[in-house]
């Protein structure tokens, strides 16, 4: 058989939304059910959280491909080691899924929240989409379900929402959270003293609410001012609420 | 029988998402096969892009519930009787969804998009939540079908997201687009000249897409500066994308 008359595989990014598996839309739910092959990341040494999502969904006889992230936490981000260790990581990754694409395989590689908002899968998809067949399936985001948690709308009439990772400097946070209506914080975790004092300079605090574990069974939701010192996880979302035009 | 002893129907605030069905969550899909009653808005004499998506999904025996929006084209925004006619249209809906729920009736009242992300619905649930259980289903935004179909990823590592309205002043759109790494802009329609200006003053207008009808049937999408000058629908959206750490 000549390898030409070989149809390439499609690699779907699919996302899975925030993390309850009844909130994945009906075509995720469906691609995953009749997967040969589905592929994620995970950290080494953990299920993963995009895995734990698809407990029970899958085929008895399906391939699963768990791409691991090489480890980091040694290395600062400002560190070229850092960047070239993951560069290495993603190359590794979508030459595994250009083969299977090569050989006619469908991949489904699963992201949590929505595929192309923030989230790994976009360094894969940069890597194949000059090479394979990729389709995106858009998805909820963890910030939705964060909004959606709190029984509180996040924006009306013509708010304006500001998305910012608590990764960036203060003075950035400030600036963008005293000009914004709405906020939404992600990346908390250990830049959570940060991210608390930046509000309170943008006189914001006192309107935050933290979010953990949003769609989850162990979701928690209370105001910022109220949830005391303890460590929060990277994933936690901060909202601050608009207060646009209501009638 | 005692009214005391009628337990209240359960109010379902349930997002549809961009447009096509196969984009709906499985919960969203599974409430509305499942249900007796489902409301949605439209304007007079329309169907509405809402009940559209629902087409071949209810129960032969469903009682729909149109909400039709009081026609306010001829009424400046910035008329106090612009609100009143709303704020009296949004009474009236909520005072017959509170009825059916007084009943026992279970509603299930969708929205275009996530209903917390702007929209009509979060003005019935200011109304009903302190009356009846309302329980809020989130969903994949408009925003989100808009950037999947550039092909191109929004926000990469520690980019800052913003949302605007097109209905916003120019000065107030330049200053937030000049501020912000990666753009989504909503509401454009007539404000669409606006939104070109805005755009150009802020250095961003070559790196503006457009897309219209983002998941449905007659999706486009071009580069803004290709668009031409036609009239394009209010919901359109136009994104910048971000550019961020990408190893």
């Amino acid at each position: 058989m000549n390898v030409q008359m070989i149809q390439k595989g499609t690699i779907w990014g699919v996302g899975l939304g925030p993390g309850d598996p009844d909130l994945m839309s009906v075509r995720a739910d469906r691609l995953l059910r009749n997967a040969s092959h589905v592929a994620y990341f995970r950290k080494a040494g953990r299920s993963g959280q995009a895995r734990r999502i698809l407990d029970g969904m899958l085929r008895p006889d399906v391939t699963e491909i768990a791409m691991e992230y090489p480890v980091t936490t040694e290395i600062p981000l400002s560190d070229p080691r850092y960047n070239a260790l993951l560069s290495a990581f993603y190359e590794d990754s979508a030459a595994h899924l250009r083969s299977l694409s090569d050989a006619g395989q469908e991949v489904v590689v699963v992201s949590e929240g929505d595929p192309f908002f923030y989230g790994s899968f976009m360094h894969l998809y940069t890597r194949l989409k000059d090479d394979c067949p990729v389709h995106v399936v858009p998805a909820i985001t963890g910030m939705s379900a964060a909004w959606t948690a709190t029984g509180l709308p996040i924006t009306w009439g013509d708010d304006v929402l500001t998305v910012l990772m608590g990764t960036l400097p203060h003075d950035a946070l400030v600036a963008q959270m005293a000009a914004s209506d709405a906020l939404v914080i992600m990346k908390i975790g250990r830049n959570i003293e940060k991210v608390r004092e930046a509000l309170r300079a943008a006189g914001r605090y006192d309107a935050a609410w933290l979010i953990e574990h949003a769609a989850m069974p162990d979701q928690s939701v209370q105001k910022l001012s109220e949830a005391g010192d303890r460590v929060t996880p990277y994933f936690s979302i901060i909202v601050v609420h608009g207060n646009g035009r209501r009638p």
